[in-house]
């Protein structure tokens, strides 16, 4: 039992969701959680702000250890419990090398990606233009193409035949896409990847709350 | 010598900077090299986009192992070359813990900058705001002042006593603001962590070239 850990999440947030995935695969279950309301703004809140002081989500503490960086917190996951549950960094060098590469490159693919979901709440309304809008859309569908291909050359995990980092990092990000109406059919490799991962017990667990009581967008469908 | 290496890189970038200055920690000397020109568009060339096709540098090679990701890179020759030159991720669970947060949140510092630095090269003359300019302005002192308040809690180094992953990481950002005209009064902490590491080994040795040729820009001196 995880009892020397802490996570405050948000539903639905990749950042939060890629370390609860990550905590199921060690088998690190138990631990103290609480989830948070952005709509409330409680990512605002004290609570957060004492662990995360840019008062955003995931805030996560090991100990008195604090790592609100998700993909930090993750490896440092597997580091501290590498014999513990799924081994998550593979131990051949060109597998592990991939599984960098990848795992790291998605804050690319999440940057982008909150460009264009996030344009209306993070531009203000006097600073927004629709070339801008164009501009980041076409930005978005090249980075998920250069995902799509990644699957077609390795699949069908990230970094090749096994479950990694990468894909603990990276499935959040590709179920929120989807979540936002992205066509399956334009991008068949991404949407297998999708779907097969959602019975992963570590995955369906965690699945958004949220996501099951609510419908999605369809802002991506003409990606 | 580390002749199954392969670096594409640009003078004074950050991230190819951060796989410098690794390379040197770890002893990795010797490996094949290629200074590019952004101003040529040269890291828009054949042989860049045939290793990272966002076009991009660093462009980086082990064996066949692609890892454009700086982080990524740096990670990976920790964890392939542990035993050799200075060890970059700390045994201690806290400083192991600080190490990852600090290497991983640096790309949002990293972010913030460009976001002012690079504001009139990203955005088209027409969508262009002087309330942008000021906001992401804001932000970045924001920023900055978290790393100063890192730097007050721990120090010498960002994780602690030694020099780890994240000052490889972290440290090219930092000169990078200092380069851009950051005041060192205002920002004391972060000066003297500047000014201290520049005659550390891999650091001295990897200074951009074009850094020791031109003068930098006044453009933070009122942060």
């Amino acid at each position: 039992m995880a009892k020397d850990m802490t996570l405050l999440w948000g539903s639905g947030s990749p950042p939060c969701w890629r370390v609860q995935i990550a905590l199921e695969e060690k088998n690190l279950q138990g631990y103290n959680q609480k989830l948070l309301s952005f709509e409330k703004m409680e990512h605002k809140s004290k609570e957060v702000m004492d662990m995360n002081p840019r008062g955003q989500l995931p805030a996560f503490k090991h100990k008195t250890y604090v790592l609100n960086e998700s993909c930090a917190a993750c490896i440092y996951l597997e580091s501290q419990f590498k014999s513990q549950g799924n081994q998550l960094i593979p131990d051949c060098p060109a597998e592990q090398a991939l599984m960098y590469q990848h795992t790291l490159e998605s804050l690319t693919l999440n940057q982008k990606m909150a460009d264009v979901i996030y344009y209306t709440w993070k531009v203000p309304e006097a600073e927004r233009h629709d070339s801008a809008v164009k501009r980041n859309r076409e930005t978005l569908s090249t980075e998920l193409k250069l995902w799509e291909g990644y699957l077609q050359a390795s699949g069908p995990f990230l970094a090749g035949k096994n479950f990694s980092l990468a894909d603990v990092v990276v499935y959040p990000t590709i179920a929120y896409v989807f979540r936002f109406g992205l066509c399956e059919e334009r991008y068949p490799k991404l949407a297998a990847y999708y779907n097969s991962l959602k019975s992963r017990p570590s995955i369906k667990t965690t699945w958004p709350p949220t996501w099951l009581e609510t419908q999605g967008s369809d802002m991506l469908k003409d990606l």
